[in-house]
């Protein structure tokens, strides 16, 4: 009989993650009580934010208990049903946990739909991901046709959508990567106008040579010296959504800090915080926007999809901060 | 016959200014032509922000040039006349620089009305200060009813104005001041809920102790240290008024850099940057809700007030940066 697999926390890690930092083990697979499904997970999300998750302290959701499942997305089908909306092989999409089995209210949980697009792109470019570069885009970062974009992990599962989206609505997109091969991927698959290497050195010439007007929106992915670099080429009246600070979510000491604060003075920026989740009751919206850009061919995804099932979940985590995905990160739970 | 004292700028300054950065000196009495009139300025206000006209490099004005007048805001009377809308006599306002006499063709000229306050207030609360405080509170702040507001530099031009602002808003106002007797000036003259003395230590604790609440809006006259402090207990959806980075105006290195940005991230904080000129068309409606209030008795200003007329210009200025007035520093022209 199939057992389930399940990562649990162990305890709360200190920098990168390492496998004693979690409790991955079988256990038996859980029934639905009414009301409730059961969902067969196939590929699980591999987002920075669940860095943040398992760490002490107020954040925007509550730290992950020890003991606890790893939060985290994921898309499979629902296996045994007694929720009167969802039927044994609906396509689903919701925080199931990393768990190979998972049981679910519905709360939260959204439709994937096989037919536009292949399964793990629903917690990609037309999930999460998707959601945030569009909200962050258009919303916080109020970018509008002819402003220079600088987006940081530009090849990421956020950054790559942001690009395309910018593009889409007639601004200069600029990408911030690390590497080559990103690079070549942000300017060949995503079609950014332009595209900087940070570990290539010199990263404020190369911003200043591919942003000859300045910088007028920052989708901020990153942070630290990345942040520090584009900040002080924004333009007056410039927006700043800040989504992500990776740099320093597995730092275990204090990073130098951010030194052109003085920017957001003189050039009156507007620096803005956001979560996805903000924008909850506008999902259905920019799900269909995506949606029709995608079918239309000016929005494409690039998923790296790891195997090796929950076993490999800490070494493929890693990727994240150590720059070592290009695309959406993804693992693969079937054998 | 009389002379005119005209402070120029002789070089760029390097930190706290010395008196070899100027040239002040005497020169003729300058003669109005047809449109323009002459100012007797009574009055120089002393703004952090003069420091930074005096660098060069990219700002929200131009540099002051190596040779020219340095540029202030000062208030005096109206000597001669060629200008139809002004007539000898009439109290006035404007950039009429370090000089005790000036031109002017009116343009961004206000008046005074010596009978509502006296004449050293038109450059404090009821001038640029007041209206920094105004519309950094209201607008950039976005400050409502039972917020608690935290200003650094609360006993400072803008900062007593914003505490009171705040106050009557129905705001907890918390100051944030350097010394015991500019505590004692924010609580007793100027009715701040609480202030707290960041020379006295432990800045967070003192913070946690008087915004039981956390913070709702930063009114960010400082940066560096305290702006750190502030922002770790900002309240999600908190908003940022950045007016000021004073503490970085004099320094000759790079100070540590701010560490809490993913509070801004966390909290989805709104930080904003602005300048007072960001708001002319509605100068007319802030300066008549402060005068109200001031008439009301609600809003009261203290200015400090120093003698020795021009010669005293750099050693009065640098006051600012080492924390050494109390009020809103205008420096008297008179002998």
């Amino acid at each position: 009989m199939e057992k389930n697999v399940v990562v649990r926390l162990a305890r709360r890690p200190r920098g990168l993650v390492t496998r004693e930092d979690f409790d991955i083990r079988e256990e038996p697979v859980p029934e639905p009580r009414e009301g409730e499904f059961r969902v067969r997970a196939e590929y699980l999300s591999l987002d920075p934010a669940m860095r943040g998750w398992m760490n002490e302290g107020r954040s925007y959701v509550p730290p992950i208990g020890i003991g606890e499942v790893m939060r985290g997305y994921a898309v499979g089908h629902v296996d045994v049903s007694k929720h009167k909306d969802f039927k044994p092989g609906d396509a689903v999409v919701g925080l199931f946990g990393a768990q190979r089995y998972a049981l679910s209210n519905g709360s939260g949980v959204t439709r994937a739909d096989p037919g536009l697009a292949p399964l793990e792109t629903w917690v990609g470019g037309l999930g999460m991901p998707g959601l945030t570069a569009y909200f962050g885009l258009l919303e916080v970062g109020q970018a509008r046709e002819g402003d220079t974009v600088v987006v940081s992990a530009a090849s990421g599962a956020v950054g790559q959508v942001v690009g395309q989206i910018a593009r889409i609505m007639g601004c200069r997109a600029v990408g911030v990567v690390g590497g080559q091969e990103k690079r070549r991927v942000a300017l060949e698959e995503f079609g950014f106008d332009a595209c900087v290497d940070y570990k290539a050195g010199g990263l404020s010439d190369q911003l200043n040579e591919t942003c000859p007007q300045g910088i007028d929106v920052d989708f901020e992915n990153v942070g630290g010296e990345i942040f520090d670099a584009v900040l002080a080429q924004m333009n007056r009246f410039g927006r700043v959504a800040v989504c992500g600070l990776i740099s320093g979510y597995a730092a275990t000491e204090a990073p130098p800090g951010l030194q052109n604060t003085r920017s957001i003075l003189v050039n009156r920026l507007r620096v803005r915080g956001f979560i996805v989740f903000d924008f909850t009751s506008r999902y259905g919206e920019a799900l269909n926007q995506l949606t029709e850009w995608h079918a239309a061919g000016k929005l494409r995804f690039r998923e790296d999809v790891r195997s090796g099932g929950l076993a490999q979940f800490p070494e493929v985590l890693n990727l994240l901060f150590t720059g070592g995905n290009t695309g959406k990160l993804v693992l693969k739970l079937d054998r």
